[in-house]
């Protein structure tokens, strides 16, 4: 099937261009027969412009345009001219092209879905047909601001010295986190490779190898139950540098952030980019990554509450727990069905109840307004400065789950009010740092590494490790934007001593330690300087620049929250010859 | 830990920046002590500095120095001076920095091999402690010559209105050629991921999503038996473009080469690029990757040989097969025991013996002369052009076997004549075109796609599908260097009529074409463009621009011939915990 090769692209072409012979590829967009005179608007990734085949000019081919059909792929050649009512909406809405001649070069069937912007078409169809749902221009956009991501960071890390160097994907299965993806080895049988969920320990290992700074654009992986905002493989930017601090990781990364909005949105981000202890992070927003686009944070009221008589706040108080509130502007109207709603929200958080208090028309009312002296009403009130039309939100619990509440709490307010989609457009970048470095599982009965067990722990708080781990911190730290986490790093351990007691802390046995870590502690035996590092995910900043809510949007081949890829049907049954070279059978379940 | 930070690095000072104060961070190459006079180079990526340590001018600081061993890692602050022995192999070598104070970051074990170029340890050692390989120069030389290509291959795309788009990693198994690894599914339990042996399918899909233009620098997978020059994982960099036709992709790819050339080797290749059919490399050079730095072409002598009386030569020529030499020019020296090696060697190609005839001081010896004509032995010798001295090699069999061992013969004697020494500066490029759609395999009594089975046939050899299959020509092209495939791509179907009909002369059953490749099919009944791509070997390429044989010289951390990594010891023994989750077992042997 032979066809007439375009001399130009479908969003080229402008008033200028008028008179002009040329020669369009791309596909039949939409297709319009207003009384023998045959529009069509052909579309490529670049644009669209409009075709128009006239019977008085060319009756022949005008009859043969009667066969084009929605999607058909064509060729047309043609003479660019004026458009009598011209589209202001595009930039090539001002011409249109007259064919003198075309062919089709393929058919297609009638799609599944309008390819078009803003359809209601399920997500299920979409995936299926994810060729056709690639079409679509909005969808495009997406993949072009992804490619722009991609050319300003491989061109800003190479302006700064750094080194692309591929870690392998078939590694060593180390479980310390979440769960690896397997691959049986069929050379080794009865041996596994993982899939990485992270290069971290070959980066490390780059380190010690003298490459100074080292980046890489890398898939990384993890084996867990999806939720709506998580892919099995994921990209991440992961960067490492030796000689440096803290200090030196943030502002590399910090002018990458500024050179990606400005030349991608054409936005100036504020840098220095604000700093927050983790600490801070909790106490005012109840999140390690708090969305900074607006305010309601948390007041606390313990110390107000300290002679209560109301009994569930005695408790508190007396167990050290946190008195804390949010105000809700104008929440005073919120109906009791909608302020239950916010209840129930916050037991999912681990609430037992929530207070609350409304002042309505000069009036105060709340169940709790009972147990309380007139003092502490106004204590409570002046706390969160709430004035006339305000609904006060009370938790009162362990510290840590009283803050989370609120934390929650403070997102869900802004949804239903509709604060997000007022501040869309803007974008809060903050610095998380100082991070714990354990957190404690109560179900395991152990710490674990709050970022990785490779975090090294801040100096001044060495003493601490052996005494009272859960308060050393780690020289962590999170980038943030609108309340999303979209990279962490850290200062990693270069000592192989601090780095097998961390892993002695982290309760992993000695020959655990030498069975997973053995070669990296040996490694740092051998001359590793001071490094450290980021991993940005490049997926969110993606749905972040383009304005999406959906991973899915930005990832061309996603697969579901089953993690299945509609498309092609994969996973899927293997032949079980290929399962014999491999030395794995499936399992038979013995009830 | 803390040390004081570099304000410059190792490769960076010259004569120019006498009296300058500076830190430097890095490496003790070497640590020499000449009567209290402490000399140490210090390393990192960018290059050696001299630092010297005097007991003059600092007592103290000389003594502490003389705790410093090879490879502990130092800062060292100091000033520029002079040398008076200036080093002018470095571009460093003019200076020295004499230390006012340093501090020793972290100490290093005595490496088990020197850090240095040219070292003689086995290759397994190597690879266990890879970080320590990796830190030898002429090593990182190749991984900057590696970042160089990348920046080069991602900015060229770019610049050329291609898009990079991610493809999965995770996807369907669907074997026609090398083996998959399978990834088992945990959520889907008994189903299985494959890693892509390449992007093929995606890259399709891409075009047929109206992209246009796609590339991506992607790492592929195959379960293969490994030769030396083979990893499980590799590196290409993939490729395509729709409404295009081949001299489209060509034209693309060697504007690459020309860019890389130029810009890593200050080289200018000769483009256009030299382009030789199928037919023609085999029957030349025979092999479908000639290396073209050097002649030795193969003779045909059929023709002037079709009366022979020698019966060996009758067979062959009445049975169409072929009669071919090569010249080996100074040949006629070669012992009796050198032409057995190669009469041995061509028998690992198929050959049941092999002629020779030598001309040695105006005589001709050949076991094979009292067969054969005056007259014939002089068109043999005539055909060759063969000179006092020369040995003429002769195979005669089928006449693909006949070209692929005098093909094989042809680099086996260029490797003995030191020819490859010779020519290892120069690069020949080429471009094989016209490659057939189909070889036949004996064994399996069909046809196997000899690219895959999406590639187009050529449209004036479509009436042969039916009833000469082994005669339609592809649409396929190879680029090749030095005799080695650097690149492969097609023209591929996108007719789904021309698809399905393929994929029956691949003997594959309709049950199987729709369970494997029915989304393709049915993505192409929606409007596919014509396209077309082409994938190049990253590792290969990078192998030949830094000059090395060895394919674990060019990857950071590269597996055994046996698929292991010896630093890591992957792949490893997982826990039964995580075989039970995934629902798999390893297999137990019933004899």
């Amino acid at each position: 099937m032979s066809f007439l090769k375009r001399n130009i692209n479908c969003g080229e072409l402008r008033d200028t261009d008028v008179s002009r012979k040329v020669v369009l590829n791309g596909w039949a967009a939409t297709v319009r027969n207003l009384g023998g005179l045959i529009f069509v608007d052909m579309r490529d990734r670049y644009g669209i412009t409009q075709v128009i085949f006239e019977p008085e000019f060319n009756p022949e081919l005008a009859e043969k345009a009667k066969e084009i059909r929605s999607e058909f792929v064509l060729w047309v050649e043609g003479e660019v001219r004026l458009r009598s009512n011209p589209n202001q909406v595009i930039p090539t809405g001002l011409i249109e092209v007259v064919a003198s001649n075309f062919g089709i070069i393929n058919k297609a069937e009638l799609p599944p879905f309008p390819i078009e912007d803003g359809i209601e078409t399920g997500e299920e169809t979409k995936l299926k047909y994810r060729y056709l749902d690639l079409r679509r221009p909005e969808l495009q956009r997406k993949f072009i601001i992804r490619n722009k991501l991609y050319q300003i960071v491989h061109q800003y890390y190479h302006d700064n010295n750094f080194l692309e160097v591929e870690t392998p994907v078939l590694m060593k299965s180390t479980p310390e986190g979440a769960r690896d993806f397997l691959v049986p080895s069929r050379i080794n049988k009865g041996k596994f490779y993982a899939l990485p969920q992270s290069p971290q320990i070959f980066k490390q290992i780059l380190m010690i190898s003298g490459f100074d700074r080292y980046m890489q654009i890398v898939k990384c992986f993890r084996d867990e139950d999806l939720r709506s905002d998580r892919q099995p493989e994921f990209t991440q930017v992961d960067v490492e540098m030796s000689f440096i601090d803290r200090d030196d990781i943030i502002s590399v990364t910090e002018g990458l952030f500024v050179k990606v909005w400005k030349e991608i949105l054409g936005l100036d981000i504020q840098s220095p980019i604000r700093r927050m202890s983790y600490a801070e992070a909790m106490s005012s927003y109840g999140s390690d990554k708090p969305d900074l686009r607006f305010g309601m944070e948390i007041n606390h009221l313990s110390s107000g509450l300290m002679s209560t008589e109301f009994k569930v706040f005695q408790d508190i108080v007396a167990a050290n727990g946190l008195i804390a509130s949010i105000k809700v502007t104008n929440g005073a109207s919120l109906s009791r069905k909608i302020i239950d709603e916010l209840t129930e929200f916050a037991k999912k958080y681990g609430a037992k109840g929530l207070a609350w208090i409304k002042i309505s028309n000069g009036e105060i009312s709340s169940p709790i307004s009972k147990f309380l002296t007139e003092e502490q009403m106004e204590f409570i009130i002046r706390s969160n400065d709430a004035k006339d039309g305000d609904l006060i939100l009370i938790s009162s619990d362990k510290r840590n789950r009283a803050l989370t509440i609120l934390g929650a709490l403070r997102l869900e307010v802004a949804r239903r009010q509709g604060i997000f989609e007022k501040v869309k457009n803007n974008f809060e970048f903050l610095w998380v740092v100082d991070f714990p470095l354990f957190e404690y599982d109560e179900e395991a009965g152990r710490y674990f590494a709050m970022h990785h067990p490779f975090t090294s722990p801040m100096e001044e708080d060495f003493h601490l490790l052996d005494t009272n781990p859960g308060e050393v911190r780690a020289k962590a730290y999170d980038i943030v934007c609108n309340g999303a986490e979209i990279g962490g790093g850290s200062i990693r351990i270069h000592d192989n001593v601090i780095q097998q007691k961390m892993f002695d802390k982290l309760g992993l046995s000695e020959s655990e330690i030498d069975e997973k870590f053995g070669f990296l502690i040996k490694a740092l035996k051998y001359g590793a300087p001071p490094h450290g590092g980021i991993a940005l995910g490049l997926d969110r900043i993606v749905m972040i620049l383009s304005g999406t809510d959906n991973i899915r949007d930005v990832i061309a081949f996603p697969k579901t929250t089953s993690g299945l890829s509609l498309m092609d049907g994969s996973p899927s049954e293997v032949e079980l010859s290929q399962l014999n070279e491999l030395g794995i059978d499936l399992f038979r379940k013995t009830e």
